[in-house]
């Protein structure tokens, strides 16, 4: 500790919102560079390269090669699959002295797909998996909480190439129980939930969420152990409903309703139901979006979802991706007359309909299902107004938000809501990237057919984070000792010579014994402070040298749980390697 | 071999130029993904983590603490030192989504200088030594031969930071016993040669190349143990010879004498010494650059030098730096009517004169040389004119270039030329850095003082292609065993199935033995082409399980120099334990 490079500090950084960016900072782990970008201080650096080895490891062990490709990519490759101008602004792009277009690799699908092309050519070269741990680019626009959302990260991505969905599906079980064991050793808590697969549809994708409060994603769990990200939750579909003897819908002035509560004080005290009042969920809320498609094209688009419901943004905008979605603007409602804010009906939305646009609906939406909506007239609403009957929407959405309670899609009860931090992705990526790029080989017989994809992602740099997340206290860190920046902080108090020295040749002892030892051998620095910087930076056992060194014992001191133990001196080494879980070493 | 990610080629890739970049890429260990840019393969990375494991394994030995910078910094500490401007075109530049400049970090001075700052504040926190191994950017004009020159590349780099120039004396040289140890370790030749501290003037800079001939840099060596880069040679100056004896100086009429051989020519003609013939070695040649400073001012410079010299423009510029300079042109000399090109001489050149061109010369321009020189008339010069009484040079400059058989500054005799490429660099920075950014710390007396620094390089991705350039042969590659990606190349030849199940059981065991074992269990592949690749992927140890089988023995090869052995298959693990230097573990 006497020449570490570290200075731990008594206050929070100022913009330090979570805890883990505030206890790493405090504890002198990482140092702010830029916006979302940090510099690892020694004792953060070790941390890292521990969970990256645990990583690198755990992929080889499931025979996964590892391989390494630039950050500094030509744009090339990306322009064929149009992800140069997909990426938007999250994509750092540059110049060379030439005037030739580079980015800063976001992620490397591209790169991973070339290579194998290059060398692969047969079934024989198949299955293959290959893997790199690599910095990552990505121009986020909030960047935040220190490592959780970093615009220069790393990340451990891996690919797997087969021949054909048999094989995607055994790869991606290898992995997906390489991430179980890797996330084991990092002695991270986590959660696997069912997750969207994106604009690729349908296949398999899950993701590995680190439950805490601070997570950027929310995630539902039911008693019967669905567990999915909100974006990959599915509505359960009702039963249609037979509307042959249903009411026909009647249009009635509602004056001043332009919000769902206004509209239905009115409908109970104007147009009272015999058998129930009306409420929110009986109304049908259209909301109107202006979506932006990839290439830059703009379209409205309305979503009908009962008026008990908001739109969820994140769970809209993960069905269209890459397309982005914004509110419709006033301009926007200027340019078309035929949208009356606050009285808009599915008569007038739709592809065969007068406006023409797209009008998509809620799951519960339908057919038979009778609703209480806008008449496309200022003060006007429709009563009664049937779907499949009275109208029919272009199709189905999912974008009403998921509540507690909401049930699960598979039957096993009621969901709730709990939020996550992603550490990591598994998803059966197809075809899509082998298409674009031409990746075929020949099959067993002597026909070209092309790979199929996994793509498996492990964010490194965020996992560190998301471990101090779930595993610090009031005083500090408390890492699991298999990434720990050490095994033991050996603190030695007090002013006497003999202590220091005492404390100095166990050290080495445990060093000998095959334990990596932090030792505070600062003088003149009270046993008060050392303490706290010990709990601060939070190695998994702390041993104080002092005054019961007087009696041949030293205090060993559990960081996780607090509790404390005197321990002979002499067999020390003996106790702490069991306590470590390393065998002394026969020296 | 059989699911490894490899495919390897005869021909040589066209864009080739070296060894080293040729059998790389043949042997399945890099491919170029930009130029300057490349992917590594699982081969070449297994070649570059144990380069990067030795690398770090020493730095930390020598008491250096492991810290990490990102690649994108934000452009105002560069700012703060002028490199934002003076890197030039060699900085790649861009901006984030709000518009705010970055760089993609080509060196980390300024960030290792601020950490320090941030952290340190006392003389106690010295002496420190911090480094990193990270991935660098530099736009290369002409990036070639591989990894020997690249734009994506990853280096070492450290710095000491000291309270006072002894204690930097003292992290100089325990990096300089760490770089030896590294480089031994590496099983790379190299020669320790004095260099070139640039601007920052004065202080100690050595460089480490490895002698290769497609080495970029050119050193010189003398028997008597004198090595310097070309551009730190500093030319012994002569005694200044007394001339107030000496002829006057005469200017003659020599028509079409624009160059120094039809000078010399027309004055053996028409002007002979009685002595000697006239030799270039006795005219003084003036030769007008163009110089750019950092801040983009642009000035004339004429360098003075025997007219049997050329300019080295390497050598001027590392003097100059960050300046950089340029041939005169003709719209330049239009512009400098004085400068009559072919005529000029030193009476129209320096601070003092008509022109006010500053005007330097080779230091064996010492007072009392006479030289024959231009008249600054068209097809007239000058003899006998002579230094320090005709002309004053405004300061000397090494600029001539340096020639096989000059005498080496230090008298230990003739040198001779030779090519290398740097691997290491190790550098005095001093306080250039310290006082651009204020870095200060308390000494003993309370008083502040501006830190010192030393800056120490290694070049990891190119280490790799320099071993590559000085281990190999016709077949191939030749690693070292410390950083080849196997110990041994186990190959099993011919159809038989009992050879290729010894083969696998021999590599098992050897694995359990602690040995890193390449295993070549294709089938249907002739042993031909099996051991060609062998050779050309440059395993130290290559070992054939075949025909000899039935006799009971194991082929081995030691690649690099290609002796063979018979071995018997019982004693082959402890056989090649030995000659792997790993010991038997007790199973």
């Amino acid at each position: 500790m006497s020449t570490l490079l570290v200075k731990t500090l008594r206050d929070d950084p100022a913009d330090a919102e979570v805890p883990s960016h505030r206890l790493m900072v405090r504890a002198g782990y990482i140092r702010r560079a830029a916006p979302g970008v940090y510099s690892w201080l020694p004792l953060g650096y070790l941390v890292y390269r521990n969970v990256e080895r645990v990583i690198r490891e755990e992929m080889n062990a499931a025979g996964c090669q590892e391989v390494h490709f630039p950050a500094l990519l030509p744009r090339e490759p990306y322009e064929v699959t149009g992800r140069w101008t997909e990426y938007g602004d999250q994509l750092f792009r540059l110049k060379d002295r030439k005037g030739s277009d580079y980015l800063l690799g976001p992620t490397h699908e591209e790169m991973f797909t070339l290579m194998v092309k290059d060398l692969c050519s047969s079934y024989k070269d198949l299955p293959l998996s290959i893997y790199q741990i690599q910095t990552k680019y990505r121009d986020e626009a909030r960047p935040r909480a220190g490592l959780l959302r970093c615009r220069e990260f790393v990340m451990k991505d891996s690919y797997s190439f087969d021949i054909d969905d048999a094989g995607l599906e055994r790869s991606y079980e290898n992995h997906r129980n390489a991430y179980i064991r890797t996330f084991d050793r990092l002695g991270l808590e986590y959660v696997i939930v069912s997750a969207m697969s994106g604009a690729m549809g349908g296949s398999r994708s899950e993701e590995f969420l680190c439950p805490v409060p601070v997570g950027e994603d929310t995630f539902v769990r039911s008693p019967g152990g669905y567990a999915a990200n909100v974006e990959a939750v599915r509505t359960p579909v009702p039963a249609a409903i037979p509307y042959e003897d249903a009411p026909a819908a009647h249009v009635e002035n509602t004056p001043d309703t332009p919000t769902i509560d206004s509209l239905v004080t009115f409908a109970n005290a104007k147009f009272p139901r015999r058998d129930s009042e009306w409420t929110a969920a009986d109304t049908l809320k259209n909301v109107v979006l202006m979506v932006t498609n990839a290439d830059g094209t703009r379209e409205p688009l309305v979503i009908g979802l009962p008026g008990d419901r908001e739109v969820d943004m994140k769970r809209l905008e993960a069905q269209l991706e890459p397309a982005t979605v914004e509110v419709f603007g006033e301009a926007d409602f200027a340019a078309n007359p035929a949208l009356v804010k606050g009285y808009i009906g599915p008569q007038a939305l739709g592809a065969e309909s007068v406006t023409g646009i797209r009008y998509l609906v809620d799951p519960r939406v339908v057919d038979g299902t009778r609703w209480l909506t806008g008449a496309n007239q200022p003060g006007r609403h429709v009563f009664e107004l049937t779907c499949g009957r009275d109208f029919t929407p272009d199709g189905t959405m999912e974008a009403a938000d998921i509540r507690d309670g909401d049930p699960a899609p598979d039957g096993s009860g009621p969901l709730s809501l709990q939020r996550g931090v992603e550490i990591g992705h598994i998803f059966q990526l197809g075809r899509k990237y082998a298409e674009a790029l031409g990746l075929s080989v020949l099959d067993e017989n002597g026909k070209r057919v092309t790979v199929t994809m996994g793509s498996y992602g492990i964010g490194v740099s965020r996992a560190v984070a998301a471990i101090a997340e779930s595993s610090h206290d009031g005083a500090g860190l408390c890492w699991p000792r298999e990434i720990a920046p050490a095994d033991i902080h050996l603190v030695a108090t007090g002013k006497d010579d003999a202590v220091f020295a005492a404390a100095a040749s166990l050290a080495a002892d445990l060093v000998s014994a095959g334990m990596r030892v932090l030792f505070d051998d600062r003088r003149r620095i009270s046993p008060g402070v050392k303490l706290n910087d010990a709990e601060l930076i939070g190695v998994p056992t702390i041993v104080v040298v002092g005054r019961g060194l007087a009696t041949g014992t030293v205090e060993v001191t559990d960081r996780a749980s607090g509790a404390r133990t005197d321990v002979e001196l002499t067999g020390a080494v003996e106790h702490l390697s069991a306590v470590c879980g390393r065998p002394v070493a026969i020296l």
